[in-house]
């Protein structure tokens, strides 16, 4: 058997048995549908009548929510669908999973593709005596999408490769419950959600138009959304580029932290933006770990990760005790992302060394390919983006860092550079023109800092305990901040941030 | 040269060349103190003079703000204090570390102990031409404790063991820079921080009084405590339980995700706690990940590890796709804590097969033990611990699971026993007495999850898209939580939970 079931909504009319659609006027329609209708409904009750005469009866239907109550364990072993392959053959399985599509052929005849994870599995159907019953054959062609189903078989191989799913062997079912029903209507379907643009146009300029989900519609219904192969692979890449990231980190001698949310008075000694009320008290949520990351490091915490999750966005935090120069900083980062050799998307283009250009050496760059960008101000996203495209072209290299950045566009605890004023000992790191890392050196000194923070016009009393910290000796410490979601967002090639995030919340989102 | 620092405040007073304290009565004192005072500015201002005078003043002082900003890299290497052993005799090292405590023998000699991370090393200036001057003797151990200092030195190894620092060589000082100062007076010692209980103790009892930092104290001024051995190490203890925490689910197919803090509207259906304006915008703060973690398992993510950290915890979260049992989540539970075999910190008692309890087989053992406890009531802390006892008396285990409990005590989305419904499909962990660990079968079928939230008083209105999350067919699941500040605080029985955290936040502490 090696029919294929259809993947989308076209019907393949050519098979046995098949009846083709009746084709009535359009004044006779809704008299039609209305008779549908009905038709439906007397199917259904001779349906539900049949099943009970069935002496097969057990072997389909739907298991009882009772049943599903963590009832005493059966010793029945479910098989991955993905593990299902040839050498199964004519073995029995059972197998878990949701119904990717279903197809009658005929009254005796019936498929469903069961899908689990990233794999699906065609299973087949047909009318024999004391195995299945045509009323088998109905229930199993009538299950909703993405229903959830058990189902054991018989693992068959066929002569003909399996177009329409994954593995490539067939499942002879002997048994289908369904342990969740779908709505008949889903939002939208999987396999639409799942198609490329370009299939999508390839499609339309072969005059076939297929069904297009906008990004809006995805993030509306975003539990069928991930369901897609590819966010089920971006999740898992986010999750392994964390794991990574992680990993490294602690190998090289770094402990992860967590940092307090809830603040006293106003945040990090700016606006307080997000106030609140913590029992009577008022408290702030806080931005960014800043502070408290340098204060963990004068508490003698040499090398620190913070991962944090804050407002929509997942940032891995690093703090370090540097020696003498903020290039050891920039040095981890280099290392840290050899891990983007695992992950050749779209061919990357990088040397060994990471290339290091100045800020100044950034904007003469820019000045030549008549960009005009303030000297000591900072780039903009178009200005980013450009220079990203100059250094690959003159330098064959997507992946970079651009230091010494102003000193008047960088936050208050940064280190001024030792010889000019108006720069700083700063970076960025830049992968396909955009940032994805921001680090310095801070400041150490008590003073210094004091001073930094009043020109910057900050509430001294609230940073306190902060600056506190450094006046019971402090080492010289700099660090940098990931977004989780910007390095996966670029990795793959992706074009929005919101591709990249499980639920991601904006100023016009914030569900589900 | 084996002569000892001392490492409290006694003064020892038997070494060669050690001026003894000069005793003043009490009617000349203030006098004496005011004439002390006057000798000090005289001798630092004379100090000042001589050091300008000094032909090695090259080879001590502070170094100056400017060569801390990254001045370009001298190629110079810092030794790990922790790595310089005998075999580095007669070697020249470079270390940077803090100012343990600093100790004049006479006007020639000077000792200072440097400490870095957990190790401390004993430095030695000797009064010698052409290599050391009094005046860098002077200025060596006049340095503050908790300062941050560079010593260059040749690495002697002493007849007699070194008690006063960790490693069994001395560092015979050549160079001394300070890059921070500390100031004179910290709020504590960090010895007298590092002091155990018993030891105070033992000290009264021989008619000595030691110096008690009080909790309080401490977390005023916590980034000094946190310098203590016993802090440096449940630091990495919990980055390193929360590591292997996340390597053993990540191993299992678990993948991690983060999830949303800021939702609109009331949170997780109950009241909100925590309300805020976002950008003109009525927002809460998530305080769980559960309707959010239980999405994600219906967006086909089958097993799921959501680190979080809300209001001071850090929780580790985990939701799973079940076959039919709930005892599948508590079978993992046992294999995480296989972890537990690595800290062997108090021999903790446990089977190799975790013992497994009904909640009514627990309040039976309670009642038993003339405990009354509401049948289908919740335990309180002193229930639990009680029953922690009974349970290490009769089993032999400090770490049992108690399943089944009533279902009036557990959060609406709790699947209900399928037998009995006063009970439900949940559990907790139990580590020394106290409860590390809630889980249970989560509801996966909509309309239940309906009656449900309504009979426990939910605005269904504020549930809507987790409620339709079910809709779309819905795998059976469970899941549990883990606080690793109470996993970690009980592996290592500390007595309070603040001693887990590095910035513990609470009802009355917002700050640091």
């Amino acid at each position: 058997m090696s029919l294929q079931p259809e993947n989308n909504s076209k019907v393949a009319e050519e098979e046995e048995g098949a009846t083709p659609p009746t084709l009535s006027k359009k004044a006779a329609k809704k008299e039609a549908m209305k008779l549908e209708k009905l038709k439906h409904q007397q199917e259904a009750a001779a349906a539900a009548a049949s099943r009970e005469a069935d002496p097969l009866s057990e072997n389909y239907g739907e298991v009882s929510l009772q049943d599903m109550q963590s009832k005493p364990v059966s010793g029945r072993i479910w098989t991955e669908i993905g593990s299902v392959n040839e050498s199964f053959k004519d073995k029995t399985v059972l197998v878990r999973g949701r119904i990717q599509t279903t197809r009658p052929v005929g009254k005796n005849i019936g498929f469903v593709v069961l899908r689990d994870g990233g794999f699906t599995i065609q299973c087949v159907l047909t009318v024999a005596e004391n195995l299945i019953s045509r009323q088998m054959v109905k229930f199993a062609t009538s299950l909703t999408s993405e229903s959830f189903v058990d189902i054991e078989g018989i693992v068959s191989v066929p002569d003909a490769p399996i177009k329409g799913a994954t593995q490539q062997v067939e499942l002879q079912v002997r048994i289908i419950h369904c342990t969740s029903k779908a709505l008949p209507k889903l939002p939208f379907n999987i396999v639409d959600a799942a198609r490329s643009e370009p299939d999508i146009e390839k499609a339309l300029q072969a005059g076939e138009q297929l069904a297009h989900v906008t990004q809006d519609t995805r993030l509306n219904f975003r539990v069928l959304d991930i369901r897609t192969p590819a966010n089920q692979g971006i999740i898992s890449i986010q999750s392994q580029v964390e794991e990574k990231f992680r990993q490294y980190l602690l190998s090289k001698g770094f402990r992860g932290i967590h940092t307090p949310k809830l603040l006293a008075g106003s945040s990090e000694g700016g606006a307080s933006v997000f106030r609140l009320d913590y029992k009577g008290r008022p408290v702030c949520l806080a931005q960014s770990q800043q502070l408290h990351k340098q204060m963990v490091i004068c508490g003698d915490c040499k090398r620190r990760l913070h991962p944090r999750h804050l407002c929509e966005f997942t940032g891995l935090d690093v703090e370090m005790v540097i020696n003498e120069h903020y290039s050891e900083v920039m040095d981890l980062v280099d290392c840290l992302f050899a891990i983007r050799k695992q992950y050749p998307f779209e061919p990357l283009k990088y040397p060994r060394k990471t290339l290091r250009l100045t800020y100044e050496e950034g904007v003469q760059m820019l000045k030549e390919a008549g960009v005009e960008v303030q000297p000591l101000g900072d780039l903009n996203t178009e200005a980013e983006r450009k220079l990203g495209k100059l250094v690959l072209e003159k330098y064959g290299t997507e992946f970079y860092i651009l230091y010494q950045y102003p000193f008047a566009v960088r936050p208050f605890y940064t280190m001024p550079c030792y010889d000019n004023p108006e720069y700083s000992n700063s970076f960025d790191v830049f992968f396909r023109g955009e940032e994805i890392i921001s680090g310095a050196q801070r400041v150490h000194d008590p003073e210094l800092l004091i001073s930094r923070a009043q020109s910057c016009g900050i509430n001294l009393k609230s940073i306190e305990k902060y600056i506190d910290a450094f006046r019971y000796g402090a080492p010289l410490h700099g660090g940098f901040g990931v977004g989780l979601e910007r390095v996966v967002m670029l990795f793959c090639a992706l074009n929005n941030i919101r591709k990249t995030s499980v639920f991601p919340h904006d100023l016009k989102r914030l569900e589900p």
